[in-house]
């Protein structure tokens, strides 16, 4: 009986506190909502005298974010501090902000990255285990900054906060597009800011080798157009994110994917006697290693000994996906050595391969990590399974994650943070790695976490920041808060916080849409493709790219399309207005929902005032239908009935809006045709 | 007889073809303008087809900048080009753009960077004597992009074109204020976009030694914040520079400016017993090293002998300025030292130090170069004179340069082309190295050419392209084009064109305007403030930074100030709107300056409708007093009269605006006053 009030105690303490918390995320913006959060009631005043003190081993990692964290503060808060660097405890007893941590973290699964942080008006304290644990608490102070028309300060809270998953990382691909080390850095800087903590490299693809390589230069030399990572800048990355608190995995795609590599050395591909050149395409292509040819594993095992060393994390990441095996279903010789060592399929073979491979990076220290389709029946559960297929490619519910976690793999998942696919994040923020599916307690410790993916087929350096970012913090929120944190608005709401402080660190995820419209205009002014921005959003789902063959590497990438992000801002209101319009009707909606439609009537005289070129022409259509279409509809609200005549002009409007535009989708043509079922 | 009709002949010629140049100036928006340009009457369309072909030895520079212009092209044009590289002439012998040269050129002053070009509807060609002539000309070439409402073009030329200067440079002080790899990176690209051809890299100074050091490990680890460059990144800075024909001068700042030296090596300073720590302030500080030390020229021959290697070119700078002596007059051993070497003045003990050092640089293989102070009776003419000191220092016409030329030493010009004091490009253009100062033909050639010096205590990395950008192009010109151009209006209608392509080189000098902006606001609607810095310039020649103590170097560089940059460009129109009206009024010029003056009188509205902060309520007064002003003299020209009391409210206002507001200067208040003067 006693057990059953505590309990009953327990469940109201808990539905209330998650009632409590769900009332202070709509006050602070803090981004991935912590696992604890309670109010002090008081505020700490942000004043030139504001000091940090470090209480703890190897103080490097603390050092580099308490001085960041100084410079953003002063930065955003224009508040001149007197002092511009953290301090050691000893040296100053009496900091603003202390931070107290017993050992320095290891950039392994099993680290510690929990931390608890109060604020209260007398100071702020940071308490970690770890060193990692005390930077994934600056930045939630961080966070807490906020003003009142004569001070900054921080909200007073007490959080205790750890993650849900230890893998929470972000792929960027460098074999598509090349991106420097200072693009990197800055997208680094900003996974640490959301607490993410894994940096996985796809380093080569069918598209460039961009690894040095001494024992092998003519990778780089024939396969890089100049275009790669020097040991010592891999070396710089790595140390960069280790301050961090960021591992790196390096991803060697292999036995697919393989056209730079058969660019360099054309005997290690399955096709005997032929040359390969760079591909500048897209998709999947065949020229794919030789798995029977003994030189193509000491090629690997010299290769993986070279660059092994540069990478300290434990695992090494190996592809494996996307091999259809054409060129070894064309080799004679290859047919033969499957019967010969009794390999029924071509994944079969791939298995062997895989298992070599396995051996290779175990001698080197390394534990294999591959994208899902090594998961055959013989591959060891040594290996991590990278999930990267799930439901939407016909598989069962929880699609490779789940089924890898049951057969006794660990295991990440990718399927549904495609952040390339230019999809909502709405979409990705629902993606629940585990959901409701019933697993054993160690089932549920095999999944590690996931990876937002962001593959640069269609993304230069300059529009990169914009695919990754907003969207891949709300995914950072998914793998670090818990389960129960899930409201879409919320999100979306603190997501634009730190969308906006994104910036401080030099990322150029907002800036670049100007300057690419300044580019299409020729530097006229911007305004009238800046409206057309907010409510266009690149094709998804490679739709853009069709065929992998309408844009190739150095295609131009500074297009209308390159402006557009996924979530355009305005349609996002509007599309949200005019639901609530057409379920409950009320005058203000209606109000708002007109301004928009008056602000697009407008947009196409202003559009026509632009001195027209090529790119500009192709824009003609577009922002002539959203201007007609939107003045129809005004008329119609404004009368609330539309003559018949009318509707037909608005019917040919908008059927020409839902046609394919300079790669882009005009996502609130769907509200106008409600809109337009609306009226009379 | 014939002589002279000779010379009236040539000289009709002459002025003819100065016409001519000077119309198709106005047509044309090359910059550095070249020195002989015709029409060909024809354009060359740019299509999927365009290619082009490589004729000449050792093909790394003109493969670089010849693939670099098709992405740039391509970029603008949304042209999507078959083809994505350059070839060479045998593979390709009809390429739409075709470059010859005969030879490598040489990175030094003797270099032929002269080029011709041709462009008519069947095709471009490129000549030059060297690679890096090839590479100024495609620069010239894709300036010649144009377009109309069906096709992009290149316009018809043919161009003989080389500078008058063989040193072209910009200075960019990386102690005050670290500026990564691929900062440096984009601002090499820019200078090359403007052909210039010398990158001063000042790498020391009293708040940072910004260089590793494998000797002496201790200046970056003791002297840094960790903020340096590897050998490796200077190596791959030195390359990437070379690619583009640009030299790199290293400096190394010394005896004074030393605090960084002295923090990592105190025994090796002027004031025995002494700790030195990093300076944080801005200055001329007393640290420096002491010259009768044997220990100090073991130090510094070991650091040259180290990184000398790491800088091919045979021009080493030892900057060698502001050195005030006081702590050699407070050492007595000094002065005794001074005494014994029959050295009279500080000037002396400086030379007798220069000479030590010039004969470790002349071993390493290095030639002196050192900023004006160096110049003493006893310098050997062998040393290259750096003038920053002239006429506003206080000297005779000419300043050092002259006087340097005169002397037998070769020299090169950065008085006049400061561009960290925020000054207006108009001075920089006029500062005519030369002038009408007579020299002998042997003196004008030791004039080598001049330095644009970006110093960087205001300036941080988010700040620096906006500090150096669109200016030094402007001095880019005055060093490249003959003297004879200089039409001050159409240099800037060109410089606005440059300006704007800058930016696909990812400089970030407009972009990050917007960006500063947002953060002042904390992501609210910026257009007001963004009106605001259309009128405001920051507070020029150091005024900003009174002492050298309002800003540390981690002092916040988020500021309006910092979004605000020299010529301010509503400002620029606005007061030639304001003269032009008061010398000659016009009703077309009188609806210009209302429609400014309207802009501004609504602007406080808007500005008011912010949620402020601290930082938004420093910029209330200057809001609030423009919007009045602006108010009263519109009131006063609609009715060409305005009250006595109104007049006074003016006065008030105008007093008001011509205040220090958070660091800028209104420069629009002195056309105020003169449009207030002229009211009844």
């Amino acid at each position: 009986m006693k057990k059953i009030i505590l309990l009953i105690i327990i469940i109201n303490f808990t539905s209330l506190l998650s009632h409590a918390q769900h009332a202070l995320a709509s006050k602070y913006d803090l981004m991935p909502w912590p696992k604890n959060i309670q109010e002090t009631g008081q505020i700490l005043p942000i004043t030139e005298d504001l000091t940090i003190s470090i209480n703890g081993p190897s103080q490097d990692r603390v050092q580099f974010t308490a001085t960041s964290f100084l410079r953003r503060l002063s930065g955003r808060t224009g508040v001149f501090l007197n002092s511009g660097f953290p301090t050691s405890a000893q040296k100053n007893a009496n900091a603003t902000i202390k931070i107290n941590y017993k050992k320095e973290g290891e950039l392994s699964i099993t680290n510690d990255e929990s931390y608890q942080l109060k604020v209260t008006s007398s100071g702020a304290t940071i308490t970690a285990l770890t060193d990692i644990g005390a930077i994934r608490g600056l930045e939630t102070l961080l966070q807490l900054t906020n003003y009142d028309t004569t001070q900054y300060y921080f909200n007073g809270v007490t959080i205790a906060d750890e993650p849900r998953f230890v893998w929470r990382g972000l792929m960027i691909d460098v074999a598509r597009h090349f991106h420097s080390v200072d693009v990197l850095k800055r997208n680094l800087e900003a996974m640490a800011s959301v607490k993410m903590n894994v940096f996985h490299w796809h380093l080569i693809d069918d598209q460039g080798f961009r690894v040095e390589s001494k024992t092998y230069p003519q990778l780089t030399d024939l396969a890089s157009d100049g275009l790669f990572y020097t040991h010592e800048q891999i070396k710089d990355v790595v140390a960069y994110a280790s301050r961090l608190g960021i591992r790196v995995i390096p991803e060697f795609d292999v036995p697919g994917h393989a056209t730079a590599i058969l660019t360099a050395f054309p005997e290690l591909g399955s096709k005997p006697g032929t040359t390969y050149t760079l591909e500048r395409n897209s998709g999947v292509f065949d020229p794919t290693l030789d798995p029977t040819n003994d030189e193509t594993y000491v090629f690997l095992e010299n290769l993986f000994t070279e660059v092994a060393p540069l990478f300290p994390d434990t695992y090494f990441h190996i592809g494996g996906d996307e091999n259809e095996g054409r060129d070894w279903d064309a080799n004679k010789h290859i047919q033969q050595f499957k019967k010969a060592h009794n390999l029924k399929t071509n994944h079969d073979l791939q298995t062997y391969f895989n298992i070599k491979l396995e051996k290779i990076l175990n001698k080197l220290g390394k534990n294999l990590v591959g994208w899902d389709e090594i998961m055959t029946p013989t591959m060891p559960t040594t290996a991590v399974i990278h999930s990267w297929r799930g439901e939407n490619e016909g598989l069962p519910k929880g699609g490779t994650l789940i089924e890898a976690a049951k057969k006794g793999y660990n295991t990440i998942l990718s399927n549904g943070f495609y952040i390339d696919r230019m999809e909502s994040i709405k979409k990705h923020y629902a993606t629940e790695p585990i959901g409701d599916v019933k697993l054993t307690k160690e089932e549920t410790a095999r999944i590690l976490g996931g990876e937002a993916t962001m593959w640069s087929e269609l993304a230069t350096s300059e529009t990169l920041d914009s695919r990754i970012w907003p969207r891949t913090a709300a995914i950072a929120e998914r793998l670090w808060s818990q389960q129960s944190v899930n409201d879409m608005d919320n999100m979306l709401k603190r997501l634009e916080v730190v969308n906006f402080r994104l910036e401080e660190l030099g990322l150029t995820h907002i800036k670049n849409k100007a300057v690419i419209l300044r580019n299409i205009t020729n530097n006229q002014n911007i305004s009238s493709l800046e409206t057309l921005t907010n409510i266009c959003e690149p094709l998804k789902i490679y739709e853009r790219n069709k065929d992998g063959i309408e844009y190739k590497t150095y295609s131009p990438f500074r297009l209308f399309a390159d402006a557009c992000t996924a979530d355009a801002s305005d349609a996002l209101v509007f599309n949200r207005l005019v639901k609530q319009y057409t379920t409950s009707p009320t005058a203000a909606t209606k109000t708002e929902i007109m301004a928009y439609l008056n602000l697009w009537s407008k947009n196409y005289d202003a559009f026509s005032k632009l001195k027209k070129s090529p790119i500009l022409n192709s824009l003609e259509p577009l922002s002539k239908n959203l201007s007609e279409a939107a003045k129809l509809i005004l008329k119609g609200l404004e009368s609330t009935t539309l003559s018949n005549s009318d509707k037909n002009l608005l019917k040919t409007n908008l059927s020409v809006l839902k046609q394919d535009h300079v790669d882009v989708e005009v996502v609130i043509t769907e509200a106008f045709e409600t809109l337009s079922k609306h009226l009379k």
